[in-house]
């Protein structure tokens, strides 16, 4: 059986038995029931997820992945392509927002080339996975073929398989890819339906006749291409990025072994549908950091069902909403192991 | 001239040239212009409010005081009194949610008994500032004199000036007073105009009759003490607690000496209103750290102009959210001070 297929058949349900468990081990803890709302649905939520006793810390990572996209020639972005090799490099170097905050957040930083068009010379810290040199432009037929797009979601899958070896108990995704945002509207509005026009936003900045024109262009895509909407394998190979195919199977490996994933914003949101596409139980080790500026956002989280933690009018990508949600993360785990319950405390406990 | 009076004589505007500047500095970053949202906008402020070039990192404390309610005798709550200084010996001891979720974040916490009806034995970790054993009950007259009050607010207002002279440069507010929302919400009508019953809630988790009696009392405090809306120390004074008198004098200490300050919740909100009234410059100074479940929060947040980082169900108290926000604060600052320009990146440049 393929690593794909394989992994996709690895992801068992999350044990609401150890959410509850944990609920009655809080609801012990000398604060009012409930009182600290979504910290304990979260310290919750992980329990279920691990499948284990919560640990008191969870190491952390988020994985940055970096591609080029042929739709890009249509003009959809406020930049030029050559900016995603550029952004690439700026990570290896430690500069980029994502460096910043991950490095504040405690969490290591995995970057890797699933495919810019502009290769770097070799740098120490850039994992090298080139699927190819940036996908095809969606608009005039598919971006990739389906055994690239199989590849990339098992680049994601190893490094997800990797990193959870390596003791990372807690995986974040993020985005690099000039153009990537178009591919993320038109995987959207196939996956969920939704017409191009609610799903599609500026990105890194277009004005009211350029984002006219992107609407037009995803339009066109789905009109060309004709993705097969019940395959999402299909829709993903047809409309998606390199990069976006990778992210998916960064999220197809963290719920396989159990481990929660923590989406950032759009781009790594539309990847994440495309994995729960293929392995719907998957759905339930995603966390949403934040609600993004792009409209499209909203309907990405409401297909997951989840609610984000943060709502910072964030639209950059590259992980950043993911690295300032992960120390909610650690703050719900040490209430539940560090606080002191009613009866230690001394404290009377007459709520309900 | 009283500490009081001087200390709102000495609050000056903040200096939105150092915002202006400081969002020049994060335009030159290699990331779209205004992509990191509400980061930034948080970066720009506590610039203006520094009133010099921004550090990278600031010193933080919460300050966390607890005091008993008179209003508590009306049977308002889920918890009995004595809880009150039971969760202040919790706090000396490190086992309350402020504790864990303080150490998390790297945040001092500065623990102070503003009058708890049941003193403690001494603890190390706690100051002792009593202005009484608690306050009067509101719904008969006034909860304190015009004196304890300014007492209160002097509290606070030393406490601030200290830390600040410790090298703290970021404070924030905690509350622990078994009856305070209801003192809460008195305060928020007076000071807003809202109607009672809109601006009151469950508190620690009170059932929908305790509810509809708390509201009742609410209407009688206003009646019986008539406060003069006008006069900000009036109404403090009649409807407030020694604790959210002297958390009061923290946010009035802090502006005076340029250093901002994370509100938590519903009833430090309160608080900050009665400091804002008196000091009306203070408000600029008010950072919110999250939107409380209480309903009188929102009210609280729109009188202050300030939008919540975090919106995360919670309604505990004790500075909780104001702990939980501050990494943000970290995260904003590191931003400025530590990514790459779009020159030192040899990025190309072409957002608006």
């Amino acid at each position: 059986m393929s690593l794909l297929a394989d992994t996709c058949g690895r992801i068992l349900p999350i044990d609401l038995s150890l959410a509850n468990a944990t609920q009655r081990g809080l609801d012990r803890k000398t604060k009012p029931r409930h009182s600290l709302g979504r910290l304990e649905e979260l310290a919750c939520r992980i329990a279920a997820i691990g499948g284990s006793a919560l640990p008191g810390t969870l190491s952390k990572a988020i994985v940055v992945m970096a591609a080029d996209h042929g739709v890009a020639a249509e003009g959809v972005s406020a930049y030029p392509q050559e900016v995603t090799s550029q952004m690439l490099r700026n990570f290896a170097r430690g500069g980029a927002a994502i460096n910043v905050l991950a490095r504040q957040a405690g969490v290591r930083l995995v970057v890797a080339d699933l495919g810019v068009k502009m290769p770097l010379a070799a740098m120490p810290d850039v994992r090298v996975h080139r699927i190819g040199a940036g996908t095809d432009n969606f608009a005039h037929g598919p971006a990739m073929t389906r055994a690239q797009a199989v590849a990339a979601l098992e680049v994601g899958i190893r490094i997800a398989g990797e990193l959870v070896r390596d003791g990372i108990g807690l995986l974040g995704v993020g985005d690099m890819g000039i153009g990537n945002s178009t591919a993320a509207s038109a995987l959207t509005a196939a996956f969920t339906g939704a017409r191009p026009a609610a799903v599609t936003g500026r990105g890194t900045g277009i004005d009211e006749a350029t984002l006219a024109h992107k609407v037009e262009v995803i339009q066109r895509g789905l009109h060309v291409n004709r993705p097969a909407t019940g395959d999402a394998l299909d829709v993903l190979s047809k409309l998606g990025g390199f990069e976006i195919a990778g992210l998916a199977g960064v999220v197809l490996g963290a719920a396989a072994h159990r481990v929660p994933v923590m989406l950032d914003g759009f781009i790594t949101g539309a990847a994440a549908l495309a994995a729960v596409r293929m392995a719907p139980r998957a759905a339930e080790y995603v966390l949403a950091s934040h609600l993004s500026v792009e409209c499209g956002h909203r309907v990405v989280l409401d297909a997951h069902g989840v609610r984000p933690l943060l709502d910072l009018d964030l639209r950059l990508g590259e992980g950043t909403g993911a690295a300032l949600a992960m120390p909610l993360v650690d703050a719900a785990l040490a209430i539940v192991t560090d606080m002191a319950t009613f009866e230690a405390a001394g404290v009377s406990d007459t709520g309900r």
